[in-house]
């Protein structure tokens, strides 16, 4: 077998250790925690569908791969709970060996392709990103609010946190921010889901 | 709420459920049985990363959608295995019924763009619902590859069942089907994990 195909399908199947990487979230009806894996196959797909809200028009298949590949490096790294503000300090270091390792399993053409995509996932400043990030908000949210706001009572969080992180969907688009994002937190803050300090 | 996104946003609630239908096929690792949506995340990604051995120039974006939703239908009419038989033949009725209430949910526009791209890939007439079939074909070879092929030996799978479903891998991309398809199975047979009659 050559070795660029060698590479690709041992990237490939690397990848697989993602559906075992479990978040914070749980599955709608009360399910169990979700994976990394089928997060983001759900981003990928709300990304496509709400694609009419982005601020600015967006190249959907970048957004797309965007949310596929964000949380790749999560393999090594682990997640960091979004409300986790010490582990949040150091997850940038373990994230940046992580791309390193991951991605530098694949042909250099490829590895610098998604590198550069991940980056511009973080770096959260272009449209395509930063509508990636506004999937990577409402998401979790959806499923945590048909939950009863479960996820959040159990991690004892705060509005400011919450309010804090959900703000930023504001930039990828505001219509979905205050149709959806401020509508969902600002109801389960007046249920107590949310403490209001 | 606007009915059009409280249509968009039911539809994204409820295909939650895909991360609770499980496959036949397993984790690398030896892990528990993977889901669909796990499994649609990862045809979508191995589609991108290895476009460039597709028979004919794909557009990417819409092979990529058409791997996300493939097995939305599965919701209600569950997971059938590849070489059931007698399930294969019921199936095709019970995903009918399914796709018409799950894209149901959605808007009238975006109801008959998913349903329009699900059909094509039933279809598997044009070159991208083709590649998709690839990838839907050789994401779960190589995970029961990289599990010594437990997933035929417990079912007893014989060798013209195997290559007669993978050989229509060929029609997506003549490369893959002969320099891992094949080889692959080919290698399971010797084994003696797949049936050689």
């Amino acid at each position: 077998m050559d070795d660029r195909l060698e590479q690709q399908l041992a990237f490939s199947l690397e990848i697989d250790k993602e559906k075992n990487i479990f978040r914070q979230t749980h599955l709608s009806g009360g399910g169990r925690a979700e994976n990394d894996a089928e997060h983001a196959w759900h981003m990928a797909i709300m990304a496509y569908l709400l694609k009419e809200y982005a601020n600015e028009p967006v190249d959907i298949e970048r957004v797309m791969l965007m949310c596929l590949i964000h949380d790749i490096v999560e393999i090594d790294a682990g997640d960091t709970y979004a409300y986790d503000d010490e582990g949040l300090k150091t997850a940038q270091a373990r994230e940046e060996a992580a791309k390193e390792r991951l991605f530098g399993l694949l042909p250099e053409d490829q590895q610098a392709e998604l590198t550069a995509l991940f980056d511009e996932f973080e770096a959260n400043e272009t449209p395509e990103s930063r509508f990636a990030h506004t999937m990577d908000n409402l998401q979790p949210l959806l499923l945590n609010d048909s939950n009863d706001g479960g996820d959040w009572v159990r991690h004892g969080v705060d509005a400011t946190h919450v309010l804090g992180r959900q703000r930023k969907s504001a930039d990828g688009s505001e219509f979905l921010y205050k149709e959806v994002n401020e509508r969902i937190v600002k109801k389960h803050i007046a249920l107590g889901h949310i403490k209001d300090e």
